[in-house]
């Protein structure tokens, strides 16, 4: 039987999704929290891979039983074994062949910025401080150079294991509510550190650093260094995972 | 001479704004601060002495000095001396005769809801979750009996130090985003637990478990058993502090 979680994670304190030798991870914390409930090993396959300190809203994740397992006893056992910077938001039972990452259509992902000279603690854990006077106009130009197909090798981190650097990018909205400012990307799949690489290239153009054009050289296949720099993880949050109908993901169970 | 710190904090690690014996407080911690980098013992008073755990977006503090000391200075080097959760967000010299509480003239605090099944781990350090299907409806008309002068001791809880219990609600707002849900709460000056009590009781009315017309008796000077629990601290911000125009905090020091 495969079933599905819907899970949510603030990441400050986990060095990103993908289980490693020597540091905490958010998919180790919670195949732990699975395993110790249903008595057996069982390990968990997420849809992103996301990085070291960004969080997540609504991340996907499937696993393999070998036996039937009552959904509410999965989603709620699971979260009295895990940490409250961890919650499994929902469990559902998948047709067979059901894989997290690979049936995924689109991820959409959210970088929040605030504009204001300093960050008040009730925004720095999730937000980045940005100088009001940041050119909006002109990285709302930018970003629309980067929907449609392109190759992305200038905004991705080595060590993501992706074969080609082509990536389909659907939609790049800058969305402003007073001195808040997000970034809402959605895309079929991402390199390694391709929003934040992306985020902070579209920041270099906004402060008058680089010319909106260049943007278009960039997706020519240009090598990391000629982009900016990686933005910091704090402030993205992964919020949701796109499935085609047949694998649609019932939040209810 | 007269200086006004706008200050903002999250309230998690503090046993509230007032200085206690065996506790950390903020305005202990903002002392220790102010104290080390004018190398003289400088007392601090806030316009409100919020609850253990209550967070600020704009506290405003006063201090006074018997020397000159430049804004800047004062501003940053705070900041310097204070841990992340708490951030001096602005200094300005003010008028003698300033005084953060006496002067104030109105106070605003937000109120945060989720109305969901379960509250994401993004959600959770500053909202509180409600049920999905809570009445609105029910909770604006209530809200709307609150506003005006009122004998407010049912929302009150002891040792608050104040002498009388009568106060003034200038507006109760219920804002919906989405799931979101916020209520803000504008008036001249609250009892000690009187927004949490008020959002407890109105809870209770969204939730069916208390008739509207309830909230008119309960302002006939009751006692505190007689209303709603006292909600979450958590899921409260004091988010500014409004003086008249004599008293203008400029925000740009």
């Amino acid at each position: 039987m495969v079933f599905a979680l819907t899970l949510s994670y603030r990441g400050a304190a986990y060095a990103g999704w993908q289980r490693q030798k020597n540091a905490p991870t958010v998919q180790q914390t919670v195949e732990e929290a699975v395993s110790d409930l249903l008595g057996e090993v069982v390990q968990i396959t997420g849809a992103s891979r996301t990085d070291a300190g960004v969080h997540a809203r609504g991340q996907i994740a499937h696993l393999e039983l070998t036996r039937e397992f009552p959904l509410e006893g999965l989603h709620h056992g699971t979260n009295q074994r895990l940490p409250e910077d961890i919650r499994v938001l929902g469990a559902c039972r998948m047709p067979d062949g059901f894989h997290a990452r690979k049936c995924a259509q689109a991820k959409e992902y959210r970088y929040s910025f605030i504009r204001a000279r300093l960050l008040s603690p009730l925004d720095s854990p999730f937000a980045l401080q940005v100088s009001p006077a940041i050119d909006l106009d002109v990285m709302r130009q930018a970003a629309a150079l980067l929907i449609g197909e392109h190759d992305f090798t200038a905004f991705a981190l080595a060590g993501g294991g992706h074969r080609q650097p082509v990536r389909q990018i659907f939609s790049l909205d800058w969305i402003e509510h007073g001195e808040r400012l997000e970034l809402r990307i959605t895309g079929n799949s991402f390199l390694r550190g391709m929003v934040r690489s992306i985020v902070g290239t579209l920041l270099e153009v906004g402060l008058g650093r680089r010319e909106v054009a260049e943007l278009r050289d960039l997706l020519k296949g240009r090598p990391r260094s000629e982009a900016g720099p990686t933005a910091p993880a704090h402030a993205l949050v992964l919020e949701r995972v796109v499935y085609p109908q047949r694998w649609r993901i019932d939040p209810a169970g």
